[in-house]
C-alpha cells in the first residue's frame, strides 16, 4: 500500500500527548495497515519547549497556537492539554478552521458540549471525544456506531476508578480514612480528593454519557450527585450480608421522554454485571430496545489507556473523513428533567434506633403511609441500640424521602441513610409491539 | 440535511432480514444523522417471494441473485440468508462487483474468511462482520477500531448462549438433562443441540475472534474444543463450594508469538467478570497492553439483536466508503500454534476413589513427579468411596495430563476429569520497558 503521511498537531505533551506520540510511532504499520495512512507529528503545543522530555516528540515543540491553526497541512488535531481555557477557545478556532479535533478533556465536553459540537456541526468537521470518559473503554463509539438503531433507555456507570478503589478496599476491610489514604498512596486519588469522592467527577462524566445516549443536552448542572464520604464499615457489612456491595453509581435514565442524570452510592447485588467491577476499574451497562443490555468494563483511567483512546479516535477520523459521518451534534433533541421524586428504585435504608418496644412498628406504620414496602428487613445489636437495614421495594423517590423524614423520632440515634438498590437487570423479551 | 438515498439490497429475507428491514424503515432518522444518507432496501434475494410475511420489504423480493448483482445502483449488500453454499459465492461475486458486504454469517467467515478478506482486499471494498459472532455485541468493531494500538495477547470468552444457559439452570440446581430441555423449551436450544454443547459454536466464533485479535488465520480446524456435556451437578456444586462457576470458556492465548485457541468447561472465581455472565448472555474479555483488559458482555444471539449489529455494520460501511478505513483483511501475519500441552493455566481436577490408606499420597506424589502443585484440596464422602476437589497451580496442560494418566489405580472409581481454573484478571501495570 501506498504510505501517505498525514500530517497532524497536538495540544499539550504530558504524559497522555508523550504516549499519543509513541503510539504514532511504535504503531504506525498497525495505524497504517487500518487507514491506509500514516499519521505524522509535525507540531505540538507547549509551555516550555526546553523542559527535558521522557520521550521526545517526532516534529516541533511550539509555544504558538497559531503555528498549529494557520498550517494547512495539519489534517487532524489531537487535544491533550487540559483545562476549560484557553482549551475551549483552542479547540473552536481549530473546528472553524475545518480542522477535525479528538479531546480527551472530560470538562470541556461536559461544560462547553453544545458550542464546540454546534460549531464542529457548522464546520462539517468531527470531533471526537472517547477518551474524555472512562479512557480505554471504548463507550462513545459504542454508543454512536454500533447502538445507531438502539433506542437507550438507561445508562448505568460506575465511572470513577478513585472510588471504586476505595469501596474495594472498604469491602477488603479498611475503613474510609484507610481506604482513601491507600488510594493516594497508590496514585488513584488526588492530595485533594473531593472531586472524585463527592462525585463531581462522576457527574461530569454522566452527563457526557447521557447527552450522547439520548441525544439530548445534559450539563454537570443537571446530575443529582451525591459522594461515598458518608459511607461507613457498617453499611458495606450490610450489604455483603445481603450479598451485594457498595458501589458508586452513575444512573441515566429516560422515563416516558423525561431524562434522569445522578450519581449515589448504591448498594448491587453480586449476581449484577457493574457488582464485579472491582479496584480502579470502570464500567458502563447500556440498556435499550434493540441490544436490552451491553456492559462494557475496563481501566477507566490512566495515561496510556487515556492515549490509546485518543489514537483511536485520530485513526476513526481519518478512516471516516469526507463521508459526512458522525459529523452531526449527537444532541439532537432536548428532553425535559423528570422531577427527581419521581424517579423510581429500589432502597436500602439504614437507621439506627434506640431498642425500645414500638419503634420498629412506627418505621413500618410511616412506610406503608407513603405506599412503600419493605422486601427485607435485618436488625443487628449495636452499641446503645439497633441498627435496622431495610431494603424497600421499588417506589419513587419522593415517597421514599418522605417517608423517612417523618421517621425522624426521639429513638432514632442518627439521620437515616438511603441508598438505591441495583439488583434487576433490566433485560426484557424483545420484540415489536 | 440533504437527505439522499443508499439503495441496498438483502440476501435473504427471514427473521434477521425481516427485522434488518424494520430498522432500516423505523430508524432512517437515526441512520440519516448518523450518515448523512437514508439506507433503502430495494431488493432482497428469497426462495419464495409469494410466502405470507410478517413485515413486508420495502423493495422488491427476487429469487435471481443476478438482479441485486448486475445493478449497479445498489451500493452495499447484507447477507443474512445463512449457510455457506451458494452463499460464500454470491458474497464472492459481490465483492468482485465491487459491492461492499456485511454479513451475519459465523460459519461462512470461519469456514471461508481467507478467500472472502482477500478478495474484498483486492476489490477494495469491505467486508463487516460484527453479527457473526456475539450479536450485538461489537467485539469485532472495538477490536478493529477502538484498539488499533492494542497487542491483543489473550481473548477469553463465554461466546455460546444455549452452553451458558444450562449452565446457569445447573447452578440453580438442574441437572444436565433438566437444564437441557428448559433450554430447548424455551427456544434457546435447537432439537439437536450437539452443535452447541459440543462446543462447535464456540470454537467457530473462537476462531473468528482468534483471528481479528491476532491478525493471524485461524480456522475451526486450529481450535482444540470441548464441550458440556461431561458436567455434573457434583462439578457444579464442587465450584460453588470453592467461590467458582463452570462455563463454557473459550480462551485465545498468544504466548511467545505461537497461539492456542481452545474451549473448554472452566471453572470461574466468582470475582472475575465472566462468572457474571448468566442465562443466554455472551461476554468478551480481551487482554493487551494498552488497555490491560476490556470486558463486553451483552445478548449473543437473537434474531433482533442481530439485525441491530447488520445495520450498524452498514451504517459503518456507508460512514467510511472511499476513504481506505478497514480494507485490508484483518489477517497480516502467520502465527505457529502452540504445541497443546505447553498452554499454562490452573486446573481444577475431580477424582472419584476408594475410601483407602495411601490413596491420596498415591496421588500427590504422581502430581509432584510432574511438576504440578496443589492449590486446594477439598475431599467429600460418595457413595463407595471420596470424591477429590483438587486445584492445581499453575502448569503446563501437559504436564497435568502426564501426571493424572499415572493416577489411574485399581482405586480410582471413574476417569478422573480437569478443567482450567480462570481467575486472575490478567492486569498488570502498564508502561513502556
Amino acid at each position: 500500500m501506498a504510505s501517505v503521511d498525514v500530517p497532524v498537531a497536538l495540544l499539550g505533551y504530558g504524559t497522555v500527548g508523550a504516549s499519543v506520540a509513541r503510539f504514532l510511532q511504535d504503531s504506525g504499520d498497525d495505524i497504517e495497515r487500518a487507514t491506509g495512512h500514516r499519521l505524522r507529528i509535525v507540531r505540538a503545543l507547549v509551555r516550555d519547549p526546553d523542559k527535558p522530555r521522557d520521550f521526545p516528540v517526532d516534529g516541533e515543540l511550539t509555544t504558538s497556537f497559531e503555528e498549529i491553526l494557520d498550517d494547512p497541512s495539519i489534517a487532524l488535531v489531537a487535544e491533550v492539554m487540559g483545562g476549560v481555557e484557553p482549551t475551549g477557545e483552542y479547540v473552536l478556532d481549530l473546528l472553524r478552521a475545518g480542522k477535525p479535533v479528538v479531546t480527551a478533556n472530560k470538562q470541556l465536553v461536559a461544560q462547553r458540549g453544545a458550542e464546540l459540537f454546534e460549531t464542529a456541526r457548522a464546520a462539517g468537521v468531527q470531533l471526537r471525544f472517547e477518551a474524555s470518559v472512562c479512557a480505554a473503554i471504548p463507550v462513545i463509539k459504542v454508543l454512536r456506531e454500533s447502538l445507531v438503531v438502539t433506542h437507550v433507555h438507561r445508562v448505568l456507570g460506575i465511572v470513577n476508578g478513585t472510588t471504586n478503589f476505595i469501596l474495594s478496599q472498604m469491602e477488603a476491610g479498611a475503613d474510609y480514612a484507610e481506604a482513601l489514604a491507600e488510594a493516594q498512596a497508590r496514585g488513584y486519588a488526588e492530595a485533594d480528593p473531593s472531586d472524585d469522592v463527592k462525585g463531581a467527577d462522576a457527574a461530569a462524566k454522566m452527563a457526557i454519557l447521557a447527552t450522547v445516549a439520548f441525544g439530548s443536552r445534559v450539563t454537570l448542572a443537571d446530575v443529582d450527585y451525591q459522594g461515598i464520604e458518608g459511607i461507613t464499615p457498617m453499611h458495606v457489612a450490610a450489604a455483603r450480608d445481603m450479598d451485594m456491595v457498595v458501589r458508586l453509581v452513575g444512573a441515566a435514565t429516560l422515563v416516558d421522554g423525561k431524562l434522569d442524570v445522578r450519581v449515589r452510592p448504591s448498594l448491587v447485588d453480586k449476581q449484577h454485571p457493574l457488582a464485579a467491577v472491582a479496584g480502579p476499574f470502570n464500567a458502563v451497562m447500556l440498556q435499550g430496545d434493540a441490544i436490552r443490555e451491553i456492559t462494557l468494563e475496563g481501566p477507566g483511567a490512566g495515561g496510556i489507556e487515556t492515549a490509546s483512546a485518543v489514537v483511536a479516535d485520530m485513526v476513526s477520523v481519518i478512516g471516516t473523513t469526507g463521508t459526512g459521518f458522525l459529523q452531526n451534534d449527537a444532541c439532537w433533541r432536548s428532553f425535559e428533567r423528570l422531577p427527581p421524586g419521581e424517579l423510581r428504585s429500589p432502597y436500602y435504608v439504614h437507621i439506627d434506633v434506640e431498642d425500645r418496644p414500638g419503634v420498629l412498628a412506627h418505621i413500618a406504620k410511616r412506610l406503608a403511609a407513603h405506599e412503600v414496602s419493605v422486601a427485607r428487613l435485618v436488625q443487628t445489636q449495636i452499641p446503645g441500640g439497633a441498627a435496622l437495614h431495610i431494603v424497600l421495594h421499588e417506589a419513587p423517590e419522593g415517597q421514599v424521602k418522605a417517608a423517612l423524614a417523618e421517621i425522624v423520632l426521639p429513638e432514632t440515634l442518627a439521620r437515616p441513610s438511603a441508598f438505591p438498590v441495583i439488583s434487576d437487570r433490566g433485560v426484557t423479551e424483545l420484540g415489536w409491539a
